[in-house]
């Protein structure tokens, strides 16, 4: 299984390597970090970086697409960038993306009255997008995987594990990583956080969005 | 809040990304990510490469350092690292680690009896470098703060804002990043696993293990 991360600038580094930590142990697998031009990345936040080693130029295939999120604005405005996930996207048998690159993925038409999902905070982007958001941490649409904010991407992934590889091999990855969450709070969907909390968040992914645009990206 | 995450070549990047990606949302917090020499630093599957922007010589303090695991017999006999360990974690408020992270802070001998966790698989490398294995996902000892596999990093974290910025910061930390886990499987603990995966996955540990050893690293 060739698995192909598409990395840019801004990008949520979690929603990449929350994925690829868990599909790096399928039997076989191998990963590619792949960026419109290889080199450094600089995350989101800005006070880090990873590394692309491939450029789209270099990659014209994949088994598995991971489309993370992030500041998605920038590839999303990217020509270059939709036509390569659209070309990558007619090779693949799964085609994913965690948090904000769904919105990606709808940029390149490819969710077009298709249930999907993202962050929460953004399903009014993904609705202008023409797909129908839909709540749920995994939502599976044929080929199409989409996966909610930033961490659900480990979930999804051992989801893809399983249906790749069987469920043993979801099951070994899981002990491997020794994925048995225990968060110390209850308040990780906005369903499950308070009013204030969510209305606080709400406003701060607001301010952090507004900063964004006012930057370099 | 100065934070700083300690990479080396073979690091397993969800140790380090998942503390990261949680940490930055402390109000006011800063990340550096440091190694010995900066600059390109390989993942323990070889299949990526992150970036370290500072050198130790070039960081001499940390509020939080956090220290990922990987493969970890590179920095436990490195002397230089485990100098600037010892010295850092003099400064620190705490000190942190993840997953086999435990194993080269108990080499810099910084565990001599005291209780800690790591990987499930390394229990008793940690006790033969005279730290007490104690299970549990977050162990706390005073400032020093060890979490178990992998994907644990992310809950130490969360603890860490709640304990430094408040209950509050941490939740919507965990709302932020939609931290609301529902793996597909409930085999994330050896405790969990069934007898027979337990077996198998050690097994293909152990063997990952002996690969690393007959490798450059």
């Amino acid at each position: 299984m060739e698995i192909v991360i598409m990395l840019y600038d801004g990008v949520t580094v979690l929603d990449a390597f929350g994925p690829y930590e868990v599909l790096r142990i399928g039997e076989g697998s191998t990963i590619k970090f792949v960026a419109k031009n290889k080199g450094l990345i600089q995350l989101d936040s800005k006070m880090g970086y990873v590394h692309a080693d491939y450029s789209f130029s270099e990659v014209a295939s994949a088994d598995i697409l991971v489309i993370p999120g992030g500041y998605q604005q920038n590839p999303m405005n990217d020509k270059e960038t939709l036509d390569w996930i659209r070309k990558i996207h007619e090779t693949t048998k799964y085609t994913t993306t965690v948090c904000t690159g769904s919105l990606i993925l709808g940029a390149a038409g490819l969710l077009n009255g298709i249930e999907a999902t993202s962050h929460w905070a953004t399903y009014d982007i993904l609705h202008s997008l023409g797909a129908i958001p839909t709540e749920g941490r995994v939502i599976r649409h044929g080929k199409i995987i989409t996966a909610a904010g930033v961490s659900a991407g480990i979930d999804m992934a051992l989801n893809l594990v399983a249906w790749e590889w069987g469920e043993d091999a979801g099951k070994a990855a899981q002990l491997i990583l020794e994925y048995d969450p225990q968060p110390p709070f209850d308040s990780g969907s906005p369903k499950k956080a308070s009013p204030q909390l969510l209305e606080q968040v709400s406003a701060k992914i607001k301010e952090i969005e507004k900063q964004k645009t006012e930057t370099d990206w």
